[in-house]
């Protein structure tokens, strides 16, 4: 399957960047900005992206997959290290090669110092992130399969929450399903989370099994054809307190809240402030203990951010999500989240699924 | 559930390391050192090692986690970043603080820099390798019940290989019955490769279906109380042509060659020439693309390396696979993998699924 590549003028723009930034060579060595990049998935790759040509490199076991995912990009394979195929074929051009910052080692960066002698060693810091920002019409489909597949699998396990099963056959479950509906995998670990548990924002599946009585909180996500999805339920099984009740509604209203009043341009600090606002207005800010969102895409957390300190824009064609939560310790937590993309006239969630208050 | 601890003289033995290289203060970053030396399993931590006081930080999302895994040993909060913590308290001891170089980007040790003013960042290679090496009893039964728990999930899948069964679909199997067996989660995702893919050996699970006639190379592991398993057979789906089934002989010959020559003190590359020696008598000797083996523990690639350039030794009470392949490219392909634990007298296998061909 064949990720859904950036244009040529992709390469284009970024090409455009490093030659403002003064820099001949770019070696990118991110595994998540080189499947965005080019559509390899193996476990290990470098991209050299240069004016004359961009290549990308990997070892002998992906020897045969490199060439069924890159398509028309060229591909080399490395007899020792990625710094000696770089020198040994002379693929760096120019003098200032630069490198991601917030990706390499101390011991890489020394090593490629040590190995490419003669050339500048220039670290750069998040230099994909305004372009992997901006999605396709390919990346929102496939984000939004991503999330159809996830959504099909809550549909399947949610009847299987019974007094005899734990929150880890549920997590189980909804990684298997996942894959027999078509996801690559999970795109993170399922939070499955009961009882006190709920209120812990990244709870761990226990051996635990469900109670009546209490909230059960989902939080999923999925890849599919490399590009995630990320989604938060919270379940009553059986009939649960007023206070619980009061605080999904409060949760969901706060939620619906932010999808009704994102715009383009608006700030991811600006969109947590009026949704907190909310919360905080019903008396529960304080239990609200994280940021509004963050952006997925090749990766489930990715730019923008939406948070009390972000500083980032949400620009026309971000997918974010939206995800408030009201936890009160030791007793229950609700967290309702979707995965949105930003259009010219607002948000579209990828999510279908009903916000009401399931009892099971 | 707690991890197997290392005791209180751990800690010590590598305070004395810590001492001897001039380092007050160690910063540990890597997550799976974390949890090798406290148990902590949350996804963003800190470890301080120093002569007075060794600490963990997290964050917000981990508080009653980390009471829960840790025991005794205390830990912080984090209100901002890691580094403002560090210095906010005044956690760090002396002058020179490590970090470890092969795990540290580039721009965390800039942003250590720029915050720890007036400290020396050294940065240190390897430093727990050779004490992680040596695995203890507790180590080596969560290893064994690892294995265990893998073995019965292939006991359990391998009777749904089927024409209508994709590789895929058993993929799913595995990763949901490791689960279901008690697994925390796969050690790595399973690959399962039929005909022509099984000589690829880091194939991806496709959604082709089984067709009889052709070998199916099974790669699988999971983790239990942070511990890792990794195992491999090639099973025949139907009658496979003589010569697959002579591949398939000269691994296993091969393989348990490698189980009765190894002895502690061996090198890594010994123990590999040995056994690529073997396969190289037989006409086979350029198929076998990979090295030998690999240390397997909080990781599931780790020290020692089995290989053609290793410089490892395999001392007493490590673990390791000992996987020897013969891949025939666009043909098939067959690798037979146990984890082995080092003792006295040789190794002993985690595994006890037979190696003899399985015709499904």
């Amino acid at each position: 399957m064949a990720v859904s590549l950036p244009s040529d003028e992709r390469f284009e723009v970024l090409l455009k960047k490093m030659s403002e930034l003064g820099i001949e060579t770019f070696i990118v060595s991110d595994l998540h900005v080189i499947r965005w990049l080019t559509g390899f998935s193996g476990s290990s790759a470098r991209v050299l992206l240069a004016p004359q040509q961009n290549l990308v490199f990997t070892d002998f076991r992906y020897r045969e997959q490199v060439k069924q995912e890159v398509g028309c990009m060229e591909s080399v394979i490395i007899q020792n290290g990625y710094a000696e195929s770089f020198v040994e074929g002379g693929y760096l051009q120019g003098k200032r090669i630069a490198i991601q910052e917030e990706q390499v080692t101390v011991y890489e960066a020394r090593n490629l110092s040590e190995k490419l002698g003669g050339f500048d060693i220039v670290p750069v810091n998040g230099f994909f992130d305004e372009f992997r920002m901006i999605k396709s019409e390919v990346e929102k489909a496939d984000m939004k399969r991503a999330s159809a597949i996830s959504e099909q699998t809550l549909d399947k396990v949610l009847p299987m929450i019974t007094e005899d099963a734990t929150e880890a056959d549920i997590a189980a479950e909804i990684s298997y399903w996942h894959k027999r509906f078509g996801a690559e995998k999970d795109s993170f670990d399922p939070i499955v989370a009961s009882g006190p548990r709920s209120a812990l924002p990244h709870a761990r599946p226990t051996n635990e099994k469900f109670r009546k009585g209490e909230l059960i909180l989902i939080d999923m996500g999925c890849v599919y054809n490399g590009y995630a999805s990320d989604q938060t339920r919270t379940v009553a099984f059986g009939k649960v307190c007023d206070e619980a009740r009061r605080i999904h509604d409060i949760t969901k209203d706060a939620q619906l809240l932010g999808i009704e009043s994102a715009r383009p341009g608006m700030s991811g600090l600006e969109l947590d402030a009026l949704v907190r606002s909310y919360i905080e207005k019903q008396g529960y800010g304080e239990y609200f203990g994280h940021g509004l969102g963050h952006g997925v895409g090749v990766e489930v957390h990715e730019k923008p951010r939406l948070g009390k300190t972000s500083k980032d824009t949400l620009p026309v064609h971000s997918v974010f999500t939206i995800e408030p939560g009201i936890y009160l310790p030791d007793r229950y937590g609700v967290r309702i989240e979707d995965t949105v993309v930003m259009e010219e006239s607002g948000v579209v969630p990828f999510q279908r699924f009903t916000k009401e208050l399931i009892e099971l």
